[in-house]
């Protein structure tokens, strides 16, 4: 055997240093240190139950690896790059705690489905703390949701007023979208809740093994039906990227309409000291950072997905070592999101907003121009009519400096005589919020319904 | 009102014609024609029912759609880039069939829903193409792996042989993707199949509408509780984008091994000439163009779905204009993955597999190395210290131009004495597979098991 | 010769219609029969020139090449899908017009070097279009800016008002990255503008063709120096999809801004109504659109670039189907980026600022802030200390509602006894942005040597 | 001054700890200490030479920073995730040195300026690194190339037998694209090669810089003439990943040949042990698993290409927290692209191909078929024609096993009397690729040329 690979027999030359590092995948694969002694302690069990390894070797095998397990606990495992991937090096490392039967581990067994097996476990485990941050968030949406089902704010398209809102309504709507991202991760759990071990490199093996056993003990979901599929198949993995992807696209959108906000001219947020920072030059500045960064790193999920994408493009069946790129992309991803949402959620749960201006401002904007085309549809005048009548009137209001409430009733009057002195009363924006009571509206009644809804989804 | 638009009240100005054509969105979103007739009819039978129009209104308006749905079946509509988008032309031929009563049409709706709208009902009525076309694809397989439980093909990783297996089970994997991509789009329906409607411009509207009597007539599934989310949700596009770019990722994979597979080098495959093209200067050539263009198809999916992904990041709610790049790359989606599985399928059914030369191969290329090893471990020698041996057997056999099978006995019982004759039948390809019958394996009642599910799941 | 089509010698079937269909590339590749026809007369000029077809014979298949441009320019030509592209259905035109002798036009040249002698053509015809129009845009940026040196606006960072700014210093910001752009898209050319004709299928001809000659017809600068390079070779596509690229970022920061600014909140721009649109239900809208369709199109060309990409990776030399995918996506930047950027021209050009809004808003910010920490570490604090005076006072202010310039000097020398009066007029904007007059910064006097330089480059 | 941090003088509360590592980005931008200390010395020697700092101060700051500089050389610096970024930590570890008068260092000067100034030193030492690697491959090319002029190949379009070819012509294809490579990697240094230090915050700065001075020290070529530009610019980034991207398109297709040939089927190519792994379960296996890494790493940079793209689309000027995203993206692309064309650049000098395998496969695979069609075309027949006959001969051929050249001059005259004796020498592969001598083909003649030719261009 040369050159101490577990592989060598073959090789007749050494492989330069610089080489293993370029090919190690230890650097980063050590992330998964706890998923692949968890997978290797189920597999000696199993090998055991089968009647593959003796009783006797599976314990000494289980009681190496649970020191192991102590070891990586408390950081005393050290790990090397010429031992390639974090495999190799529990494998090498229980070599030397019980000496040659260690080799047995690896009996009906390939690093092929020992990586998807890691591979799976980590995203098992790391899929349901992503949905419990969003439920924490959606939690704090939800209360802050409930405390201003009243408060008006300006609603917006193409970043123009369009008609006031209501704050809580706002806040629902990422409510909505966020409930959208859990389903996408609960769904995403459905393929990534299957057990590859067994699998071997590709092929199953001959030995009699017991995958069934292997799924119960590591509480898998289901079992893949194809040994070729179980160690080639890393849809599980972009369908995660793709969820972060969405995910980020949502909070991105929250994040820009934050930093929006707390800019000076709009006016309308402050965001809490300890979730904005200052400048190194301008004492005055207030900087929503931590906007700007999830913001940014939408970036970065993004290219995530399109890295893995490209990688699997092309590849043939079954494993190939382009492959090993699926894992850094994936971790990032994970470290990415969930400090994401956490920052986002304090960072949302500690802003103030300036109702009193948000309110003005829906006053001031013509946002109400809608309004009195309704007014006038409901009059009998076609819709069409209406808006031209309204837009009539805006541009006048905006070269004379007068907002729609402002000009007298006479003159109305002579636009139509179908106005009345109520007009008045619906152009205020709370008139204007409280009438649109459609399902899904921004109406008092619509919003707190939906309130209760949201709360009774979260059992709050 | 200024300039023919629709909304030029409060404008003093018109606009630039090539301007119009550049924001004009009528030359892709006439493919949501249908879907946009539909949405229409449904807002205009809801506006009566709720007596928001009266029942003669009502009539004109359906039966003038009615009428167009017509013309569009007889290709008799013209659209104008002047008109912007396929609202704004259809409700202008409305108008030019029915007069003003037209314009009561738009009561209690924008653009912004009714485009929303389109895009779920357009995606909706696709997605069960999509399915369906992927259903007939591996029934194609499925029938092909039937056929083929003991035809013997190298197994391969790192596009080396590994172990020789069952051409089924290679086809059963493709499967399995599959069965994830249908898995896939079906929960894309559940994001998909949702009623914007009403949502308005973003806020819902003070008219007494009835969402829950255009979902009905829609056949939507359910409502947008938000109507700010209404608007502005594209994650149903999104998902799309991103299942077809996995299902590409699948495709492309099949393809790179049937352009492998028709080399003059692996010789493994024939495609039929009905799916091959040859060569304009070289006369001997036989491309497998449509695997090459269904392998180079998956970036222009990818693609897309980075656009999106891309478009959507960091947009304040509500609508924003950008999201009219939301069309063109799922129109293309929808038109590139159809037809690709398609013509994939049409591909695969037709392919003849040269099987003599495949079994010759995996006899030939030590790919029984792995029995060698595994016969080794069976009789107590570690494995590590079996995949030793057999590697270095392996080296002399290259060096020597021998095969295992054809090292004599007593040169294998020089290395180890527990090697015995029966040893020989264990190095048969055959025997290889057929003991490979760990579950999920590549071994024949395996894979005949397979099958038998994979019949029944397709009611074969 | 099976199946009519030009290289079904060895076929024994024909292929489905809807396979070609599928694989036709006509429906885009149109896009390049001018330059398909340039290629041809040229190719056809070597081959009498070389003697390898008789001067009877060439003049008989220009003069119909000829006539084809005529019908061309005349859109009289039509294209069948069946004759798969535009090379084969120009040589059946050819065909039909002047007989057999047609098929010597394809002596010594192949599919590949013809696609790829056009896609040159094509992008090279395009490129100077590019720049043209960004140079355009610099010149309405540099006359804005030379009329707009002393017009004061906030100057940025997060969003917060950092220092006040000369408008003409933020102009020329992007007349900077301008510049880049058109550094790019002419290095852009080298690549581009290199012939591959005469390299054949793959491997050069044994015919005695003159690369060179076509190489001075056609105008190219340079001969392709390896045959398989210039068929497989996609570099100048992938660098224009990457120089478009990053214009495209260009374009959407400056949108982004022009967005901002127009809403009502900033309310610091007016579009023309010729750049802007309504709102079919809001009739005081009126919307940026133009900015937001360029902001939102990035993600279109991002998508092309990464599309490319995608479909390059891993592609054995030399030509493969897939890269027949390589043209929608160029096509489409170039009618993405050209209209983009002339939209983008004319929507700059007039646009109006609202001078008093922003210099209003340069006082009331505490923009002035560093001015102050300034003055105070010239006289000299250390600038740390200074910083942390300065940013006491502001929070103060902020809580007091007083700007720095209201806070009494008695008030001020208690901070610092350095105090003097002379620190009133250092905080005023036009002062804090005259002072700054480090090279390359927002002084009035750097502004206008900038501008000057600018002009000079621009020959204004 | 709140919670220690530098700008904290109008905060009231301490950001969370958690908070503070979120937005650090210490973790990774102590890649470039060497390039802040760099920037800082310079920036110190500037503010001496203008007299803004005094000499004692000056020398003071300096040799502070000489001291860290030997601290890094030498492991010793400790970095803190509660002190953000280098510029902070490096300003904190000096102030620790050398008292309050560090804090004159940031007189003139900002964070924006400073980490720009940093990451333009950084890719400026860079880029010469890559170029260098990729000469160093060329060099490895050529030479092979050299040996191998007349070594005869399989050329493949659609992975399929096209025309033999020269290997070193094939070698020579890469050599060219890499030159493009480097091409691309120079033209980079245009837009990095510049200073933006003096920039300040955004606006320049009110004290009397000499920018010309600190670009003379640092050795930039250019000093940036707008200061929102250099601090906003990311440019040179975007240019620097899209080359890298371009490049490990150019790798992925060399690695994917690579991993074709040293497939059983092909069995052209052996890699030396050095460059290639086995297996852990399959003895015989001898994987390329270098090609595949790298090939794999092709998504991995179009990855960061997009995320920078991503993150910078539609961000205003100037500085936005978002663009902190730049740096990893970067840095892991130089760590990404260096070792791969490293470890490429040792794998094709060590390979070894199998020269009879491939001569024989070029002589039994029809890929002379073009010759014969030359052959008739040069007798007159038109080339379609000769194309049809050909195509016919082929298509019998391999129904009866023959090659071309198999077949009788009888039979062949009975297609076409101008058919002679002298068509067997003209199918010989050697003859065929021999006779390819067009300007860039296949012929040895223009091979050796061209080797000649980058013989000179490498000084070889």
């Amino acid at each position: 055997m040369v050159n101490g690979k577990l592989w060598g027999g073959r090789f007749s030359k050494q492989s330069a240093a610089w080489i293993d590092e370029f090919g190690a995948s230890i650097g980063f694969d050590q992330e998964m240190a706890h998923e692949d002694l968890e997978g290797s302690i189920a597999h000696a069990q199993m090998l055991e139950k089968t009647g593959i390894i003796s009783a006797d070797d599976a314990t000494k095998i289980i009681s190496g690896l649970q020191e192991i397990q102590e070891d990586l606990q408390n950081n005393k495992l050290e790990f090397k790059a010429s031992l390639e991937d974090i495999h190799m090096n529990i494998e090498t490392i229980l070599t030397s705690k019980i000496g040659p039967v260690a080799g047995k581990l690896h009996t009906a067994r390939s690093r092929n489905d020992q990586v998807a097996t890691d591979l799976h476990l980590y995203l098992k485990n790391r899929i349901p703390e992503v949905i419990s941050a969003i439920q924490s968030l959606q939690v704090i949406l939800v209360k802050k949701a409930a405390d201003n089902i009243e408060t008006i704010i300006p609603g917006y398209t193409h970043l123009q007023h369009a008609q006031p809102i209501s704050y809580a309504h706002y806040l629902l709507a990422y409510y909505e979208m966020l409930k959208r991202d859990i389903d996408r991760f609960m769904f995403n759990v459905k393929h990534t809740d299957i057990n590859p071990l067994g699998a071997a490199a590709l092929a199953g093996t001959t030995f009699p093994i017991d995958r069934f056993y292997t799924t119960n003990i590591l509480g898998f979901n289901d079992t893949y039906n194809n040994s070729l599929d179980a160690v080639s198949d890393r849809d599980f993995v972009l369908e995660f990227l793709s969820d972060a992807s969405i995910l980020m696209v949502h909070l991105s959108r929250f994040c820009e309409e934050i930093i929006l906000w707390c800019s000076y001219e709009f006016g309308y947020l402050e965001l809490d000291d300890s979730y904005s920072t200052g400048s190194s030059i301008m004492p005055q500045k207030k900087n929503p950072d931590m906007a700007e960064l999830i913001r940014g790193k939408s970036g970065r999920v993004f290219g995530h997905l399109q890295s893995l994408l490209t990688t699997m493009k092309g590849l043939p069946l079954a494993y190939n070592k382009d492959m090993q790129e699926d894992k850094e992309g994936v971790f990032d991803t994970v470290k990415t999101i969930i400090p994401s949402i956490k920052v986002f959620s304090g960072m949302v749960e500690t802003l103030k907003i300036n109702k009193t201006k948000m309110l003005h401002a829906t006053q001031q904007d013509y946002s109400n121009a809608t309004e009195f085309a309704d007014y006038l549809a409901n009059k009998g005048i076609p819709f069409r009519q209406a808006h031209g009548i309204v837009g009539q009137l805006v541009f006048e209001g905006i070269q004379t400096g007068k907002t729609l409430q402002e000009i007298p009733l006479s003159k109305l009057q002579q636009i139509s005589p179908l106005i009345d002195e109520d007009i008045f009363n619906k152009l205020t924006s709370k008139e204007a919020v409280a009438r649109r009571n459609s399902y899904g509206g921004t109406g008092f009644e619509q919003v707190k319904f939906q309130v209760d809804l949201a709360k009774k989804e979260l059992n709050l």
